[in-house]
């Protein structure tokens, strides 16, 4: 839109006449005069229309919030005892002397920022997403997205496209969602991209990919989703565990580092503060952190294979109180308590060589070295009771010579929504899918 | 891997005992000597194995062909007369001390390198994603991807992630995958991300994505593929669609610009060149292409309401030869052409405000300004016989008010394509599904 000013540039602006576009936030008539503010993807300021413009006032008793203007205006400096400060627009005002109506909005169902349960909000999503709270979560996403992909590709990690319909449900576990394919054919859809980055080990040798995973899990927990996005990358060439687990940290600082420096201000309006990450991730093993827990909250460990999310609560909160860390990494996991492809090294049996990040209170990612030997990973899928039939296209890729190597798959929805300390995963995507829900509610 | 020096950097390390760590590329014995090469992600160098070290010798005669191999050695200067001038390493060779065996590789179905046709090639994909030119590829697919992004944040906008499970075939037209959801519900895989970039107009005004979509159209032509991926983008308070077409134009000169810079050596192993972009890409409304290809190829157009393959293909061998650019924009398409939210100004019936910009011959980008207005957009959606109930979340966006916009939709795999002028769309993708593939040929 030609000579359109964004609203947080009006403040080097005063007393001339220039052009805004938004939508109408609130309205309030004062005497014969009509306040309201106007609100950009850059900010808000108060317009004010005086009786003295016969057809400025006319309109701005018709206008509504949503309405989409253009307004045409003087930008004044307030008066004193009118300045907010530290508000942006708290010492400038709008004086209209135009506007034009780009598009009404019908009678609202309720105030845009009127605090709603999650089911109504997820109703009024395409609604709901204009609040100051949803541009928050959804600008701090991109940004993460963002920085974790420049971490990584400063790494020496190159990004490729993974794909989601896949051939079979090849993992077992975590159940796929079935797709009619062509010629009466059944696909799948992806619970991981892990065989296709463990694939580009071999052009790539340090890979990384943002991928959608889906799981049909009949999970209703503020943890689930139908559909997700995973941070995903491989490295080659490592001797252990430890490379991933660093390369995994230094994205994890990166990401945090930036947008600590981009959204202050966010982190403010939620209230809650930049994440804590010492100079190293503490790492703990399983039994250790489980030992810990036994001790600190003076409690008995039910499942000494795996971390409950009690566990991983008390976890993190033991190390943000004494190692200063909203970050806590637990390593050497049951080896049966994991992936089929994880490695284990016959000196460390029974454990592997796997491990899990967990951020203020949750997993966000998992990880590990992998099986690189051919004969090991057929061995392996046999023991599992798995056909290795079904594995053909993977095990080509070892059949032919594969690294040592190792990787991880970071959830982009949990570390938002922990970033942000948000109470629902669901909170922290865009257009969340669950057992109830694609955009609408579905019928029963 | 400790201590591991990059194969790039060999020739830093003159008459140094260093470690490099890769695949065995090819092995050549003479007389008692055994040479061969080793790869790694920067590149290769000749290694050399001497009979003077009986425990190397004897292991470098058992090596073959992708095993993986540890290797320590001593960087020697090559005789004057060995010295290959240009190429990487060509001045040094490795003197082996060591060798250590990370990973065997059993016999090889073909050399790495072998030309195969297009099946045999996706049969054999884990392994020949090996080659330089599967490399090159998707160096240059990920290249493209971040320089994209990049141009377009530059230009104000903010990515989000949009679904790929959605509720109903809304658009139409391309026929959309059946997922068995929850309950007995059908769910369908996204054919667009279009109703969900729109409805982010609302919280960020400009907005991208990098999303997947699916087709599930019965066509095996070298431009379809079941599953692709769309550089997505959307803007608010436009007045036209020239304004976003001034973003695509910006973002696909960045992108150039950017892969230019870095990937001269790719272009040339393609024997092709960097694209040209003139100081603006060529516009022609669908009827002067037209008229232009009627006059200059001296032929009858058979259908003046769409661009047919082989128009695509001359307007741009035309605009090549006589305006220096390998991009044009075509406006100006009949309303009825083109999807349902295509905006059309009365004055200008029965033309929409839709363009598609061709690559090379090939349409890579469609766009449009779009309707804004809930009533027309109703209206729209009854004219087409379609059910505005299927569209009650994605009207609801336009219902409380949304600005003029409008946005495009670029296939990364066909820019890749073009990019590197491959006859098929699918040597683009790095795990391509069509009709009758998803990693393996799918049994009739």
């Amino acid at each position: 839109m030609q000579n359109r000013v964004y609203i947080k540039d009006l403040k080097d602006r005063i007393k001339e006449e220039i052009i805004v576009a938004g939508w109408v936030d609130v309205r309030r008539d004062q005497g014969k005069m009509v306040f309201f503010d106007m609100r950009d993807m850059t900010g808000k300021v108060q317009c004010v229309a005086l009786p003295s413009r016969a057809e400025v006032i006319e309109k701005a008793k018709e206008i509504r919030p949503e309405w989409v203007l253009k307004i045409t205006g003087v930008v004044n400096k307030r008066p004193e005892k009118n300045i907010k400060a530290g508000v942006l627009n708290g010492e400038v005002e709008l004086e209209v002397t135009g506007i034009e109506v780009l598009s009404e909005a019908e009678s609202l169902p309720f105030d845009l920022n009127t605090e709603v349960n999650l089911d109504t909000y997820l109703d009024y999503l395409p609604y709901k997403l204009r609040t100051q709270r949803a541009k928050d979560i959804f600008q701090m996403q991109a940004s993460i997205l963002n920085a974790y992909r420049n971490s990584l590709r400063q790494q020496g990690f190159t990004e490729f496209i993974a794909p989601a319909l896949v051939g079979g449900d090849a993992e077992g576990g975590a159940a796929a969602f079935k797709v009619d394919y062509f010629n009466d054919q059944t696909a799948f859809l992806a619970t991981s991209p892990q065989f296709y980055k463990q694939i580009m080990v071999g052009p790539f040798e340090r890979t990384f990919t943002v991928a959608k995973i889906f799981r049909a899990e009949k999970s209703a927990t503020t943890r689930h989703l139908s559909e997700a996005t995973c941070l995903d990358f491989e490295m080659g060439f490592i001797e252990n565990e430890s490379e991933p687990m660093k390369v995994l940290e230094t994205a994890i600082r990166d990401t945090v580092e930036a947008i600590g420096k981009l959204h202050s201000d966010i982190f403010s309006r939620f209230q809650t503060t930049v994440p804590e990450i010492p100079e190293k991730i503490p790492v703990f093993t399983l039994a250790e952190a489980q030992n810990t827990i036994a001790k600190e909250f003076n409690r008995k460990i039910e499942d000494t294979n795996d971390m409950a999310p009690e566990d991983e609560r008390q976890i993190c909160e033991y190390a943000k109180k004494n190692l200063q860390s909203d970050f806590v990494f637990i390593t050497r996991f049951p080896t049966k308590k994991r992936a089929f492809y994880t490695y284990e090294d016959p000196k460390e049996a029974p454990f592997s060589r796997g491990f899990d990040l967990l951020f203020r209170g949750l997993e966000i990612n998992s990880g590990a070295q992998r099986i690189h030997d051919y004969d090991s990973l057929l061995g392996r899928i046999k023991e599992r009771g798995m056909d290795p039939n079904k594995f053909s296209y993977y095990l080509q890729a070892f059949k032919y010579g594969m690294p040592p190597h190792g990787g991880s798959s970071t959830g982009l929805e949990r570390f938002t929504a922990r970033m942000l300390e948000l109470q629902n995963v669901k909170e922290a995507t865009a257009f969340p899918r669950d057992m109830t829900r694609i955009d609408n509610r579905l019928s029963e």
